[in-house]
């Protein structure tokens, strides 16, 4: 049974909360001119949340980092599946950060706990990089960073749950992945009758997100940028908008059970571009990009 | 049974070529600078189509006119519906054209015609019109010129026809329809014992198209406009984008069932743009358009 009482439950959402604190505080220091705006916001149905947005800062376009916390009972599409799952409990946060400059990559994460009234309760998360150009060395760090933590763990995770990411951010109709990766898990722990190393896991995974998207915005922040390299990432961010709005789980889930329009369609960028049957140069840095997001690489 | 000589499949795919022909005439003569670019594509499964875009013309930022004609084993999803609808054959032409000015509306319309190897055989389409401004005189040309067509055939199709469309395109989770509306119908002579006055009222209302939209266009090309009304558009093209990859069934489904990607998403605007939560002034021509699109109204 579900109790507000739950002491997993409590501190899975206090430790999200003083997460989003400290993220929002290192974002703040890194943009150097905005602060995030934040919206305190309930749920009919239970619960409510955090949205925090900067728009139009010294490095980002636009960067949203939420939290929420919500509960109540199922939504259709859960009891459908499981008719004894007739209340649940949801706690995350998920962040994206759209950078003015397409040398520095759009960045995403997202770390989840849910609980369901017939006892099942999980951890989900992960973080994935997209580039509008691709750096190896930016790869490299970005996944030796996630993978010293998984490592830390359990060796299997970072094969499994970089495996994972490079499925579940694939866009079927472009036959690429939506960036070149990172990780991602969901329903860790379905049982959970020993939850404590999972929930350790989960802690440091999203504790490294900042050391391993920090130093890549750090040091591409003062190179300039061609109105062709605008051009290119307004592009690519198209591509990242048709992932959200058509695979995404979390997005079209958000949606349809009427969460915050607003908090959820924050990941979508500032501005966006389709022009028809785009293709770049052959050998070009643009074309080196779709190149990896067609063949997924190791990275670490 | 499905044979390639059924005449009443010839003609109307032979209809729709004309159309996209006649269309895109015009539509050229419009813009007066740019002309269609023309690409053949040949579907792997069976038929293929004709794509014919504009991008950055005198008046058009983007324009596409598709015609597509499409046969051969049934996707799963038809056949998980109706076992005995092995076979399908379809045909269409679909338009979506953003003007550069924010006082010219996207305007969208879609023609089609469905065969099923279980005899099934019906005709679909419409047409609907995107204002970023709302202008009184225009949503009547709009609207009244589509209800002469509809009228000269049945007084029962324009009231039936109008409600269908501002229910198809209603953003849910906006809760505001895409535009001002227009006619939508699908499904018309599922049977089709008697199909020829389904055809003549389909190639009525498929001529209709340019009557309604072109004066509107022609009304609003050498007004000038503001970077805020070029803002207030990239906003609503946002929601434009939002409807077609979170809720509109031919992009959904042709996404799904393997179409020319580039064909089904030359819907999707050149720029389109999100801001975090943003709200026009009260009173002002931004918050009048919501207040319309948030209660549909009678035009004509």
């Amino acid at each position: 049974m579900l109790t507000i009482t739950n002491p997993l439950r409590k501190r899975a959402a206090e430790f999200l909360r003083e997460l989003q604190d400290e993220i929002t505080s290192a974002l703040t220091i890194l943009d150097g001119k905005a602060t995030f705006r934040e919206d305190r916001w309930e749920r009919p149905g239970g619960g409510g949340g955090r949205a925090r947005v900067i728009e139009n800062g010294a490095l980002f376009e636009k960067a949203g980092v939420n939290f929420s916390e919500v509960f109540g009972n199922s939504p259709q599409y859960l009891t459908s599946k499981d008719p004894t799952a007739t209340t649940f409990y949801a706690t995350g946060v998920s962040l994206v950060l759209h950078a003015h400059s397409p040398m520095i990559p759009t960045v995403h994460a997202n770390f989840r706990y849910f609980e369901l009234s017939n006892g099942k309760s999980w951890f989900g998360g992960g973080m994935d990089l997209t580039p509008s150009y691709l750096v190896d060395s930016d790869a490299q760090h970005f996944h030796h960073t996630i993978k010293a933590t998984c490592d830390a763990h359990d060796t299997s995770y970072y094969p499994r749950f970089k495996k994972w990411c490079d499925e579940y951010f694939y866009i079927k109709h472009r036959q690429e992945t939506r960036g070149i990766g990172g990780v991602f898990y969901d329903n860790l722990g379905t049982e959970l009758s020993h939850p404590e190393p999972i929930f350790a896991f989960h802690k440091d995974i999203a504790r490294s997100f900042l050391p391993a998207y920090v130093p890549i915005a750090e040091k591409h922040r003062d190179e300039g940028f061609t109105e062709a390299q605008r051009h290119w990432q307004l592009l690519r961010r198209g591509r990242y908008v048709e992932f959200n709005l058509v695979y995404d789980k979390g997005t079209v889930f958000g949606l349809e059970t009427g969460g915050r329009t607003e908090s959820i369609l924050m990941s979508l960028p500032t501005l966006a571009r389709w022009d028809y049957d785009y293709h770049p140069a052959p050998m070009s840095p643009e074309a080196t990009l779709i190149e990896v997001l067609q063949h997924p690489r190791p990275w670490a």
